[in-house]
């Protein structure tokens, strides 16, 4: 799903992410929506949904992972944890119960429950930590949610447990409990080898109810999408088609291309030849490489609608094969292409890191 | 006309540019095209409306101003003007054909001829040795354009003068010898009071043929557009709307929007309640004033998109009223709005200057 974290998706507009990408939901950020423009300011003005004009589904992270992320500037007490804003220094707390209350005022769909989540590589014992904190945190913000549930939104707990098996399954066991509308698996894209990160997916999602919606958070590059689908995940998030897009690396199905190369200067084909996306049934790599050299907004525009168009395209083509039956097909082909495409451009790939 | 200086309006797809705004015209600029991506690579890809998917009319200035206000880095001589990329310091130089040439190959609809112009204040005798100037090389380019003319394009001379009556009468006499499609009047909005330049327009435009677009060049403020309109001038093109978008100041028909003033911190409104853009259907002052303070470029297109729109609104409503014969009543209530939004907001009018 595209990343919206201050409340759009940069540079696309709603209308577009309908019309153009067909989006079915977006992800906000809990941690920026709370310190700016603050959660009580869109609860007074209807609602995320209705502040962005946003008329589909979104999904709110509960601020930990950004939190987290601070380092130096947050202190983890039982209660929560404390930090302080990156924008202004201001001291905050964000607890189980609290982050529950921001994403109700935000309106979210679906909302996450507040987790500790460790840099990869983490010790086996502050893992386990981190483990059973996160439980805990999940029971406290699923009984403060319950208190308010109308059945209209959903909270997600997070499997946490770094990169240990032992420690994701028994997670995982403690956190079915909760009998939540559906499941995420956090902690991961923290750092480790990309290997290691489905793998923690592969031995956490048999495990979780097969009629609930499996999320792997902060996942992954186009090749890994259709890897994460067939280990049972159902949804996942990324900056990186977004952040790549106004970086100047476009998603092809041919493989990357990197506008600002030389080679690109008289290029009148579009990024891609296959892609139906306004930007490449309308302009070429000349003028898109031009615009980025220029420093042009009008760059990151039309890259990132063409980089989510190929996200979302990789969904449904997979989705088109799961309906018919022939995944295993897909998957043996995508494979294929991303061998064949990690050999053609090894260094480029490894610019995407 | 909008202003799309390096082959874009800033944030805004071509299709934005027809369906949300009816743009008829936008405006490129030769100098910038001219240094990136260069004029023989927008040739080779078919031209600039083909470069950037426009198929309107593009009208491109010679690149003369921008070359006159590059000051220390540039030398005139009665050849042409010697000066230095702003980007990486090359040499060039234009000459009255060379600006020909360079339009010709990005194939714009509305073409200029080099000028020499001057700041403000300039003495009597600097303006009429540059007048002089400008008079030759007009006729050099039209003798110029003369050998390519294949009736798809104009060229249109560029009365100078600075803020002389004499001269420019005396400008404008000469340059009717070459009969041209179209008449451009230059060297306005280099610094000099705002009615200084109305006057100059007024004592230029009943000199110039009835039955050919006249258009002043880089005006103006909203409420100056009926007051050119109102001596005659059919064409104006400025950077205003669009850069003024991008620094949060919003034009509407209740006087000017300041967007990161708290304010507007929860409020609901959209910008202009009379506007009927997509800005102002979908989105609050809140929302944009938010998507501003977050540096969010979706701020930038959504805040360009309004102002565009009220900008061509108000050349729409121009037309209109022209079509019913009542320009006269229409200009009186125009300056009436003006003056009551000027008696309330000295101060932000004052940080449009």
């Amino acid at each position: 799903m595209p990343v919206g974290t201050q409340a759009t998706v940069k540079g696309i507009l709603p209308r577009d992410l309908i019309n153009d990408l067909d989006a079915k939901i977006i992800l906000g950020n809990t941690y920026h929506l709370f310190l700016r423009p603050g959660h009580e300011t869109i609860r007074k003005l209807g609602g995320l949904h209705r502040f962005m004009n946003w008329p589909r589904a979104i999904l709110t992270d509960s601020g930990g992972f950004q939190v987290f992320s601070l380092n130096s500037l947050r202190k983890v007490t039982e209660a929560g944890v404390l930090f302080q804003s990156h924008l202004n220094g201001d001291a905050h707390m964000f607890t189980p119960e609290s982050t529950v209350e921001v994403q109700l005022a935000l309106g979210s769909d679906i909302m996450m429950v507040l987790d500790e989540c460790l840099e990869y590589p983490a010790k086996h014992d502050a893992a386990r930590a981190a483990m059973d904190r996160t439980i805990r945190w999940a029971r406290a913000a699923f009984e403060h949610f319950h208190k308010h549930d109308d059945g209209l939104h959903a909270l997600f707990p997070i499997v946490q447990g770094s990169m240990y098996a032992d420690l994701r399954k028994a997670c995982t066991e403690q956190l079915m409990e909760l009998d939540a509308r559906g499941y995420a698996i956090g902690g991961l894209s923290v750092g480790e080898p990309r290997g290691l990160s489905l793998e923690m997916a592969e031995v956490t999602v048999p495990l979780l109810p097969k009629d609930r919606p499996r999320y792997v958070m902060g996942v992954g590059m186009p090749e890994e999408l259709p890897e994460y689908v067939a280990r049972g995940v159902d949804m996942m998030d990324c900056v990186l088609p977004s952040r790549n897009a106004r970086n100047g690396y476009l998603f092809t199905s041919q493989g990357r291309v990197i506008i600002k190369q030389a080679q690109y200067k008289d290029d009148a084909r579009p990024v891609d030849e296959a892609c139906p996306c306004y930007s490449c049934k309308n302009f070429s790599r000349a003028y898109l490489r031009h615009l980025y050299l220029a420093g042009e907004i009008t760059f990151s525009v039309l890259a990132t609608l063409h980089n989510l168009h190929h996200y979302l395209d990789i969904m449904r083509g997979i989705r088109q094969a799961i309906l018919l039956g022939n995944y295993p097909d897909y998957l043996r082909r995508a494979r294929q292409r991303a061998a064949e495409a990690e050999k053609e451009a090894p260094k480029a790939a490894s610019q995407f890191e």
